[in-house]
């Protein structure tokens, strides 16, 4: 049996102490960290506090063979990880002017002079590996300390993660060299939590690798398969073994075999078919938009948006009739597809899609419940409308509609 | 000088490593510490590791007045906690009839015999007090140990809240005398993380209570400020007079005093001032819209929103005469001054916002990198524009694009 190696992750500052605040790097650490063999033991998460930063870092390696540390990096009096890590392992810290120099410059190019306290950053523990940090001013560092690789990652996820994934996952892959655990995530749209359960429980029970576990997220439910093997090759093939029996079982439901958003997959399906799209949103806001214009490259199929948030801005832009309006009222399938309608004929684009809907908390009555939700998709041929009662609150209705309102086009594309 | 109690909470079990779970409990119990007046200062999560775990609670109980544990309680071999607290306070494990009647009983109730492993259940540690779980089989402990409050609690959170509350809570705030700590939230726009703490480090060094982090998060920076009193009022004015100081250093920059997010800022500012807006989108493709009708009541101001993601739709939809795109490009200006007046006389609001930029990846050259972005704001009586150059990835220049936007508009209404 081919043993793992153990690492620990030590999220360090004050606000991570707070009631409002949860470490989510360590999370997502732990998922790069299994991919090549390493497990993690143990994850402390410690304030600005030189001496139990100290004593942390001390304890973890002592205990374990890698040990990361995320945050603490900034310039400011609080940032303390790099002088508390220096002092646990007594080695000193060095002013490196290349650093400083990258820093001033990076200031330079945004039309600002660096203001000192920046130059903190640019302090190295001695012998420490530099890591580059192309997203923030925060250099990391990688440290080889009797065996044990400490790694000072910055805090912030959009910074910490390219560095993880550029100067450290292969290095460390190296060091593990055995067991290799890899995921796979399956993402459902469509399908309540116990729906998903009932029709993959009989076969994924009989599996002990892949380990299987259903996530209720927002709207969506993911389907998380873990497997272990020697090899990678292995391993994905216990994957594909699985994976396949829970697929043909769930059918169109699942929109996603590598973690891809609901909006990749439908800009993919846009993007393969040559078709442009356009939006008319009322409940949502801007929400559909927005979500599929987050996505690099969406400009060759999205056209052009319309939040219309009041009647009259639904009759102006987008050509609803004042009469339907009058008489079924805005959350209504026929002004759903009028929406629709009008959005793609404004645009010009093979798709309009329109949603309209009560979010609330407020706007809600017995007849028309907070919730309701009026999906229109139209093309060329024809327009059709779905209708959902959402529960949750605005946030999450508004999220659950983008989402069923998404999915709804990405069904047409298949 | 007020001394708070120091906590310590350790959450025990495997699962709480995988990458898709976190320790909620300690959110919620890090809240109710805080308030009766301690403060947490390190949390530790372990899985089902006897060595580990002894390693923890020692060091936990060396370091601090108090440590919680969660979880490792049930009747299984993983449930280690038990044994392992023994083993580090140097105390024995004995039967305990009284509860082992209570488990059996407990499983009659149900109709059932107890399985003979939950006898486990049954064993207490030398002199603890027993908490009782009306919500489950595994009961908890109260252990006094060298001036050290030890609270093993159990891991599900409808086992856990109420045992805490009505066993643990008031035990604690007896220990603790009666201190109160309240934390509170200074959000800034406009300044960078360097430059709030150049203007302010001056001031919040000096003090001791309350307690400063600058923390920074997306294109906002937050200043969080936690103070410690013997009462809520003296806590409270110890955070009005700190406040009030860091407030007048960062003048206008400070948008928000109790945490409020930018589009609430601005949605209690229109709707005081009777005002309605309408906003139109290239770069940010709805996420402005999004943000203010994220905002219940938002349909008050919002009257409507244009995401003109091509030239095309800037044209027929906004009324940007095309020789202003051909002269000076879509990101411009010019052409953004002319979208905030064609989407304000559209929708006939009071204000009209308009953003025109380049998120990226692609789309960037020498001329107009990407993270160029213009944003505009008319009113009746003249359009302004402001120029940035904002770094990040995609999804950051555009979230911090939109909080420009707001925030100009914000200091419009001041």
């Amino acid at each position: 049996m081919l043993e793992t190696l153990s690492a620990e992750i030590i999220a360090i500052g004050s606000e991570l102490l707070a009631p409002d605040r949860s470490d989510t790097n360590s999370l997502w650490l732990t998922e790069k960290l299994n991919g090549i063999g390493i497990e993690v033991k143990l994850k402390t998460i410690v304030g600005d506090d030189d001496a139990r930063l100290e004593e942390a870092i001390k304890d973890a390696t002592r205990r374990s063979k890698v040990v990361i540390t995320t945050g603490g990096l900034g310039p400011t009096e609080d940032d303390i990880t790099r002088k508390v890590t220096a002092r646990a392992l007594g080695r000193r810290l060095l002013l490196d002017e290349k650093i400083l120099a990258e820093l001033r410059e990076r200031f330079r190019s945004f039309g600002q002079v660096m203001p000192e306290r920046n130059s903190r950053q640019a302090m190295v523990i001695d012998k420490a590996e530099v890591l580059p940090n192309p997203n923030g001013s925060a250099p990391g560092m990688f440290i080889e300390h009797e065996g044990v690789a400490i790694v000072l990652l910055p805090g912030p996820p959009r910074e910490m993660r390219p560095m993880f994934e550029n100067h450290v996952q292969s290095r460390l892959a190296g060091k593990a060299g055995g067991l290799k655990v890899i995921r796979r995530i399956l993402r459902v749209a469509g399908l309540g939590e116990s729906a998903v359960d009932e029709k993959i429980a009989p076969i994924y029970t009989q599996y002990e690798n892949p380990q299987t576990t259903i996530l209720f997220n927002q709207s969506e439910i993911e389907v998380h398969l873990t497997a272990r093997g020697r090899t990678e090759v292995e391993a994905e093939a216990l994957l594909d073994h699985l994976s396949e029996k829970l697929e043909e079982r769930l059918g169109n439901a699942v929109f996603s075999f590598a973690g891809e958003k609901m909006e990749e997959v439908v800009g993919l399906k846009l993007t393969v078919g040559g078709y442009t799209l356009s939006i008319a949103e009322s409940c949502t806001g801007g929400l559909i938009a927005q979500r599929v214009t987050d996505v690099p490259g969406s400009s060759k199929y999205f056209i052009e948006g319309v939040v219309a948030y009041c009647n009259d801005a639904k009759t102006r832009t987008l050509g609803v009739e004042p009469v339907l309006l009058l008489e079924h009222g805005a959350v209504s399938a026929p002004v759903a597809e009028a929406m629709a309608e009008g959005i793609r004929k404004r645009a010009r684009t093979d798709f309009g899609l329109s949603i309209t809907g009560i979010a609330g908390p407020g706007g809600g009555t017995d007849e028309k419940p907070v919730g309701l939700v009026y999906i229109a998709l139209a093309d060329d041929a024809h327009t059709e409308h779905r209708r959902f009662i959402i529960p949750g609150d605005r946030q999450l209705v508004r999220w659950r509609a983008s989402q069923a309102a998404l999915d709804m086009l990405r069904r047409r594309l298949i």
